[in-house]
Formats: structure tokens, C-alpha cells, sequence
């Protein structure tokens, strides 16, 4: 059995428990492992999931079977544990496929199984104004790949970091955000210059303040992550804040239900124009997964378009959303530091609301550098170092 | 009264109807306009939409108001209409606004004027195998910016295209793809080239046929668009075949709402994965809009993850998918064309399917480029053409 092919994966399976039986039953195969759970496994599911160099290539590991081929009352002729402790299952039409347990037992859908996985998925730790703000090195996360999973984690999973030490040339920061992958390009372009200038195509290219917002709201999928890179702050004034936008809104879900879905319900419009693009994007403020949880915040006052929707919602969606931003500016919620040169913020776009103070250009030089990079270059990074 | 800044927009609104009365109401301006109809706008909304220069910055045309900053129960000293025909409110704290009746309409948000917006909003035109291809040629694409109008809509509402005459350069794709905006890059690249390649890290680059699928669904954001760009094609096989992901997920809803059903609620994985990545996105084949109209096919058994949903909805989901991929092979479905060299695809990946036939590399050369442009980018480009 040449493992590598069998898994069509580059993860490791280790055997925690053995396989003790195998039943065969009408439509499935029921085994029992060494710590007395039993799952069940349809026989579809067996046989598109076949490891063998016929239904996988073993280059790519991408399946070349398509489970459309094969009869849909396909049975097993006999079904047994082999030396190894693998499942073995001759199909009625001569096929046969060969099951690692530690895969098996990685891949079972009995409720238990699914629930463990699911109890076992990374969670996201809320925070206030005393987070310990997580702060790494950047020579050490150019040089560690323990350093570097370490960063991605809080990135990840606490969704505001800071970077210290990063060289203050212009352009620096692409080489730290290509630890993870590539950037993801805008209509800004790849790094952007935050600078106060005199044809503004954004409010952040002001020196006004900017409140509590995600980037890119007027996109279908906001950017994953954001990176804020100092290279010169002489100018008074400018300090970033920070809030933990899933914080808001479970605050939100605790003190006014009624609010909160509001803003998980009612779709809003932002806009980002200029001469040469025009992105809308129409999307709930709030944004949950599957389970109920808050996955995402998309919120940008200054990119808003009018709210459209019917009469009797009207007041109900400015009520939540007055209440929202009411919460953003409470003093528990905010993170408040002057960003110095050679520092640089790395956060959760879809998370982790970022503002900026107004700053007086008369004072002296302002100039950050920013890119993006996405939440899916984000996970694929994180899984390759913990390979 | 700066019209520009007015607008916070770069849209015209011209005068469909003029208003003839504004009354006062409790919570609300009620105005009447020259069809009779009547249109109620609360005061917050007013308030937030005004458009004057202290509440949009007029070089970004972006809003500096936050309506949290005014009490929410502010109410209109006085409303009128003006010899422009224009809305005028005087707000109790003094404040100002005034709202072009053209604008104005084009945000009413009574039911009526509602369900008109609704109904202008473009749709889908769904095909079968005897779709009349849109095509386009390359050099009047590049010049005539009516003609690349003409071009985008087809992609947007009919989601397959072909331009002839395109230069067989390598990288020349990438001046037609610029023509809408920046292309996304991928782990596969900017631009990626498809040729069967002995170390593999897809299916793609194989010479083995490859099913009908969706590219990168192994993202949370499929790529919008996708193009394949033909240099060379002597090799023998290798047709390119299309269907209409959205006229088989209708059809499969006609015949069987069961599977339709699971295919919209049931999350599939989708899995990619090298040496250098592992992007994973669990997901359902169908997406649907907040209508109920499908918005979105995700798709590729060779990039597939085991199934892991309960013991009851395994069946069903298997069930499902197998009808939805028996009617992928349903002849009436299917547009099967070999491109040649100097012509391109550029189709909606995100609706429209692609495979290809097994080639035989040893009877000649094949050499495609593709890349991709997000539909953000397209649906810009559109709005900015039509201004």
C-alpha cells in the first residue's frame, strides 16, 4: 500500500484507535473501534472515497473516479480487518479498496465523531481594551517557522497583532506579508500609501478621523487581513483604535437581541466610487456561520449608500445600527496606540474594526504603507506549518 | 447648490417626475409626486442622506455625518418644496438639507417604487447546448469601449463568451483581462498555464479529461470570471464542453426538489492542496440569493473532500449529487467546441461549468493560458461604462 497516494493528502493520520470489527449491513459498513465507538460508513461513501492509484491519481492526489460510475446499489462482496489493521473491502464488481484506520477514524461521520470535530475547531478569544496585545518580531518571523505559526495563530484566533523591528523602506512590508502568500491586489494597488493628499479618492487619504471600519466593505468578500506599516509619524495626533467587532456583537446580542438581528437580517449597500471604478456591495452588517455564530462584520459609515429597505423595517435597521455604533465608541471596547515607525499592524479585516484620531499634517510627516492578504491564504499557510 | 457633491455618487438622476407636495408626519416627510404616487422618508434617513458639503466631503464625495451624532428623535422645523423643485427641510438644531427629486425617487423606498428597482435588476439568461455563442472580436474589444460594454453584459448575463483574434504571444491575455480591471492572482499564478506537465500539482495539468467544474472552489470566493486563452492546440482531443451550472441546478429543482434541497443545504468540502498550500472551503454545490434564485455553483469532484454530514443525510446528499452530475452529461445541456489557437473563453466560473476531453499529447503540442478577474471588478467596469 503506498501511503502517500492512499490519503490524497499531505496530512498524517495517526492511529489512536484500532479497528476492532467490521459488520456488514444492508446499505453500510458498521465498524467498532478499540474504545467501543461504532460507526457507520455507507457503501457510496466507501467507494468514492477509495484510496487505490485507480480512483486517485498519485501526482496530483486528486480523485480521477467519479462515484457517478459506479452502480448506486454497489455492495461489498466481503468486507475484513488485514494484518495492518486496515479495512479491506472487495466490491461485487471486483474492485478493491483498501481503508487506513487512522484516516477512517479521522473521516467518521457518527454524531460523536462529528461532534469531537467540531468541539475541536479553532475559536475565536474576545477582547476589550485590556487585550494583551500580541506583539512579534520581525526578524524572528522572517527567519522562524515556529515564530511565523505562532504569529498566524493570534492572528487568527485573537484577530489584532502588532509587528516590531520591520525596516522602514518603503515597500518593506510586502516582504513580511509574503511569509504567508501573495497580496491581494485593489483598486488602491498592491501596497497603499495612507498619506494625506490633495485629490483624495478615499476619506483615508485625508487627515480627518476615521471611524470604526472594515476595509473594502464594497466588496462581495471583504480582505482577510489587513496590514498597517509605519514608516514615518511626525505629524500630531493619528493615533490608530482598535475594536474587537465580534465583541461588539455579541454585546450587542446580550443587551438588545432585537438589534442584533436587525443587522444580521437587513442587507446594506457600500460604495466605493471614483472616476475609474464603482464597486457596490450589498451584505448584513452582521454575519453568522452555520452554527449561530458571529463570522463577520462589515461596516464602513463613510462607504454607506442610502439604507433601502421597506417602511416598516426603516427604523428598526437606524435604531440597531445607532446602537452599534454606540457600542464601537465606548471606552471598554477601544485599543488606543500611537503606531511608530518600524511597527506595524497586522488584524482581521472581517473582524477587528480599525479607526484612526484626525492628525494635523501642519505638524510634521505622516506616511503608512498597507496591503491585504486573504483569509484563505491565512488558513492554507497556517495547515502547511502544522504539517 | 453643488450638484456634484450633492450626489455623494457619480451617477446622474435625472427628473422622472417632479414631487408636488411634502407633509409632515410624526416620524417621517411623506411627499407626493406628479404620478400620484406617495413616498415616505423617516427623518433619520433624511438627516443621514443629506448631502450638503459639511456632511460629504466633496472631493471623496464620502459621508463625515455619522447619524449617531444627531438626537434620534430630530425632527424638521419646516419642510418645502423649492422653485427647483427640490426637498427642503429646516432640522430643529438649524441644520440644512436639500434632495434633487431625481435622486430622491431613485432611493424611495415605498413598496412601489421597491418593487420597480427589483424588477429592473438584470437577470440571467439561462442556455442549452444550442446557445447562439456571443463572440467578440479581440482588436474591437481593445479600442471600442461600446463594444467591450456590449461584451461584459453577455458575461454577466449569459455567462459564456468567445473573442477571436486575440495575438498568440504568451502573457497577451493579460492585455484583454486589464481591459476590465487587475487580475486575481492565485497559488497557481497571475497568468497559469495549462499543459499536460509530469509533475502535476492539479488535474489540470495533466492530459486526462477533466469533469465539469467550478475553478478554485477550494475558496471562500470562487474567481468571477475565468479565461482560456489558446496559443497552440495540435494535439488530438481536448475539446472544451460548457453547460449552464444554473440552468441544471433549475432543472434539477424541476424534477426533483428533494435533491435540489440538499444541494443547497447540505456543506460540501472542497480540497487543494501541494507542497506549499492546503486551502479547504466547506460549502454547498448551490448557493442561493436572498430571493431563492441560484446565485452560485461550486464544483469539482477531482477537488472534492470525503462527505461529512450525519448518518441520516448521507444517503440523501449522495443521492443528490449524482443526479446533479448525470444531468452535467445530458447531452442537451452540453456546448462541446475545440478552441483554437487566437481564441479565448472568458465565462462566469462561478455559473458556467467548463471540462475538457482527454488530449493526446503525443500528436502534438496544447497550450492554454487562463486567468481569472473577480466579479467585483466586472460589475464595476459595467457601471462605469454605462455612467
Amino acid at each position: 500500500m503506498n501511503t502517500a497516494a492512499a490519503f490524497a493528502d499531505f496530512r498524517r493520520y495517526p492511529l489512536i484507535f484500532a479497528l476492532t470489527a467490521a459488520r456488514p449491513l444492508a446499505d453500510r459498513v458498521q465498524v467498532t473501534w478499540a474504545d467501543g465507538r461504532t460507526s457507520p460508513f455507507h457503501h457510496q461513501w466507501l467507494r468514492d472515497n477509495c484510496p487505490c492509484p485507480q480512483c486517485v491519481y498519485s501526482v496530483t492526489r486528486e480523485q480521477v473516479l467519479e462515484i457517478i460510475d459506479v452502480p448506486e446499489d454497489l455492495a461489498p462482496a466481503a468486507t475484513r480487518l488485514d494484518d495492518e489493521g486496515c479495512l479491506c473491502v472487495d466490491w461485487q464488481d471486483g474492485h478493491q479498496s483498501r481503508f487506513d484506520p487512522g484516516w477512517l477514524r479521522a473521516h467518521a461521520y457518527d454524531d460523536q465523531s462529528r461532534a469531537e470535530r467540531l468541539v475541536n475547531k479553532p475559536k475565536s478569544q474576545l477582547w476589550r481594551r485590556d487585550l494583551q496585545l500580541p506583539v512579534f518580531d520581525y526578524r524572528t518571523l522572517m527567519d522562524d517557522a515556529d515564530a511565523l505559526l505562532q504569529w498566524l495563530l493570534a492572528v487568527r484566533d485573537i484577530g489584532l497583532t502588532q509587528v516590531r523591528g520591520v525596516p522602514t523602506e518603503p515597500g518593506s512590508l510586502k516582504l513580511i506579508a509574503q511569509r504567508i502568500s501573495f497580496i491581494r491586489e485593489s483598486n488602491f494597488g498592491v501596497l497603499f500609501n495612507v498619506q494625506s493628499k490633495a485629490d483624495a479618492d478615499s476619506n483615508a487619504y485625508t487627515a480627518f478621523n476615521l471611524p470604526l471600519h472594515s476595509d473594502l466593505p464594497t466588496r462581495e468578500l471583504q480582505p482577510g487581513l489587513q496590514f498597517l506599516h509605519c514608516l514615518v509619524n511626525d505629524a500630531e495626533g493619528g493615533e490608530s483604535i482598535f475594536v474587537d467587532g465580534f465583541a461588539i456583537a455579541e454585546a450587542l446580542r446580550q443587551e438588545d437581541p432585537e438589534a442584533f438581528a436587525a443587522l444580521c437580517e437587513i442587507p446594506v449597500e457600500f460604495r466605493n466610487k471614483d472616476r475609474h471604478s464603482d464597486y457596490r456591495c450589498l451584505a448584513p452588517i452582521i454575519a453568522l456561520d452555520a452554527l449561530g455564530q458571529v463570522a463577520e462584520i462589515r461596516m464602513a459609515n463613510f462607504l454607506r449608500g442610502p439604507f433601502d429597505t421597506s417602511v416598516e423595517q426603516m427604523p428598526r435597521l437606524y435604531r440597531a445600527y445607532r446602537r452599534f455604533i454606540a457600542l464601537t465608541r465606548e471606552a471598554q471596547f477601544r485599543l488606543v496606540q500611537r503606531l511608530e515607525p518600524g511597527q506595524l499592524w497586522c488584524f482581521d479585516n472581517r473582524r477587528t474594526l480599525h479607526a484612526r484620531n484626525a492628525f494635523d499634517p501642519a505638524t510634521g510627516a505622516r506616511h503608512f504603507q498597507g496591503c491585504y492578504v486573504d483569509r484563505d491564504e491565512l488558513l492554507s499557510r497556517i495547515l502547511v506549518l502544522q504539517r
